[in-house]
């Protein structure tokens, strides 16, 4: 009887997923004063969401909402977020994203600074860039893309996009905000972010470190 | 038949939101060595406070107490923290707070000393910004006052009446001493006080991290 | 019919307190690879203290045994740690120190190492020097020594002995080692040596941050 | 009637202390972004190992395999981890070795990245160098090896070999990617590891804060 235009059961395992996992975020300091969203593709045209706004340490199932890869609210009167198509706009233009984590750490928010005038942060000869999928050496280097700081999230969408004709990437900084970070499921997403954290850190700290 | 000038099932209320919130922030390291307090409004005379002196991640109910905005104690003789006023100046002033967190953690401190000469801590370009009520762009500055830390605690209050002369604001540093921040509610202060947190946080590591 | 010399309800009691208190301690990372101990007075003949040598996120009874104040097992074939006696001494010395808690967090051992040339590492102007019993004051300095580390124990106990002739102190700490702290009981020398840990952690983070 | 060449009931045992201690070498972040590995001697020709690219937070039994000291599955169909034999080869040559973790901590990348030129660092009069079996005083040094980061594991087995020909060691790092830490058994191999991470720790800190 269901006239939704998403799989309400795909959705629940969804939600449940996203809070679980958003806690663990929570806790682990990723998502300071209510900031960070997080998703999940329920199929072709939908995806899972949080709600803008919420504490993410103590979310529930009514913070979760469905929007559609323009970024609309589904059969709910809720507010997505306002960054909701960076999330969409992945799983529209690449078919194997099944998850996109958007975090705020302080190691993002001062790599962000630090790295923005460069346009990129790269990480070299590290074992834990074989943590990205497709990469089966750390005989290499990986650029992690810093885009301005844009309040026009069109503007931040378009320069996406540029980037992701350029090859395969899993993520990519924003200028004085934090990062993006996605995968095929969570279990990839969250790998890769933490990869991205732990070398994000060691850049951070090699800088201090260094005579 | 109760005589008492306050709801007691509004105390009863607020002691347990800022029984539960206070241990969140002691494991957070907010509250070291017993140092820290925490209130929120009861009415339009009278906040519930924590009774000083006490370790911050073992508070129970009996740990929390009534004032009047003068700081006296009320229906009790448990003996408020000389600091009570400046909690209860707030409420007294602005009609809208709800909630005031004195905490001490190490980059409050540490932030105190540093821009004690200049007077305050300027925050810029930061996403996070947004986090404060009424922002609705990073693409600005945020001034936070730290004040002189003086034995005179009246002194400091007429210090914070000048700032609040000047404009809104949700928090203001003490030389060697902590945070004060504040909100309509206990979310609110939260959302302000870890934006605040993470803030500082930022401005201090881009002091080691910069060239 | 008990013999035993001290009252094992009194030990029942310390052990228990030692126990719990040791495994936040641990799970603060004071106690880093079983080093770290821990007591409290039983009489005014005896204290009760950790066993060495054991992890100290995971103890239990069996690993708290009792000491007289010249260092030797009362009662028991258990081993006590080389540095008993460090802590017997300020039981048999200061008839009001109920507890001492000896750690070696990362600070405090990188404090030692650079203050051990100057004998003493000073705190000033800090807030949280109030955490500390009979100071009503943070207009103040205090000056923690640091002792050059020796493996001759009654050595490092005759200095001990020293700085006690010179005056009232909470606590010191031993080069290359870590630190002693103590108290009337057990939730003031854990304030004392949070606010020691705190202070410490200033002096290391603005040697960092000063220009 | 079984034909394993292995006792089960053994294997359950190391099973089931494996996955309990990399729970809480995942939860100090010791292991991210499924990186790490973990094994128990089972006897004179087995051991369990962590089947590679698991999330160390979240093991359980069929995340175990056996292997033999050449590196090879047993009785099991999983992918040992490439570096199987870098755990195995200290099996076959140590009798007295019972437990080999293998962890990837920012320090201990950080600490190889920086020390790679030298071969090796060194930790000099800490009191924690006690806590390595074999040590009895403080007053003296420890270098600890760090290999150049092959993707050939047989030659780093065969650096290591020359490393153990040169006496008796506890650990070594390697070059952008972490640390091997061993023991005659799982409590001795923590302790070890827990002792270089936090010497690991004090000597970056110390490359910050001297002036």
């Amino acid at each position: 009887m269901s006239t939704l235009p998403y799989d309400p059961d795909r959705l629940a395992a969804c939600a449940a997923e996203i809070i679980a996992n958003t806690r663990e975020l929570a806790a682990l300091r990723l998502t300071p004063a209510t900031s960070s969203n997080f998703s999940m593709r329920l199929d072709e045209r939908h995806a899972a969401i949080t709600v803008s706004g919420r504490d993410k340490g103590k979310l529930g199932e009514a913070d979760i909402m469905v929007v559609d890869f323009a970024g609309h609210a589904v059969g709910t009167d809720q507010r997505p977020s306002a960054e909701t198509v960076l999330h969409t706009q992945l799983y529209a233009r690449l078919p194997e994203v099944g998850c996109v984590l958007h975090t705020h750490s302080l190691a993002q928010t001062l790599a962000s600074r630090l790295y923005a005038g460069a346009g990129h942060i790269r990480f070299e000869d590290y074992e834990l860039i074989k943590a990205f999928r497709g990469q089966d050496t750390h005989d290499t280097f990986m650029d992690v893309a810093v885009l301005a700081n844009s309040q026009c999230i069109p503007t931040l969408a378009a320069q996406v996009d540029v980037l992701l004709d350029q090859g395969p990437m899993w993520g990519y900084l924003i200028d004085g905000h934090g990062m993006y970070a996605w995968g095929r499921d969570m279990a990839e997403a969250r790998r890769h972010l933490e990869a991205f954290e732990f070398l994000i850190n060691c850049e951070l700290e090699m800088r201090k470190l260094r005579p």
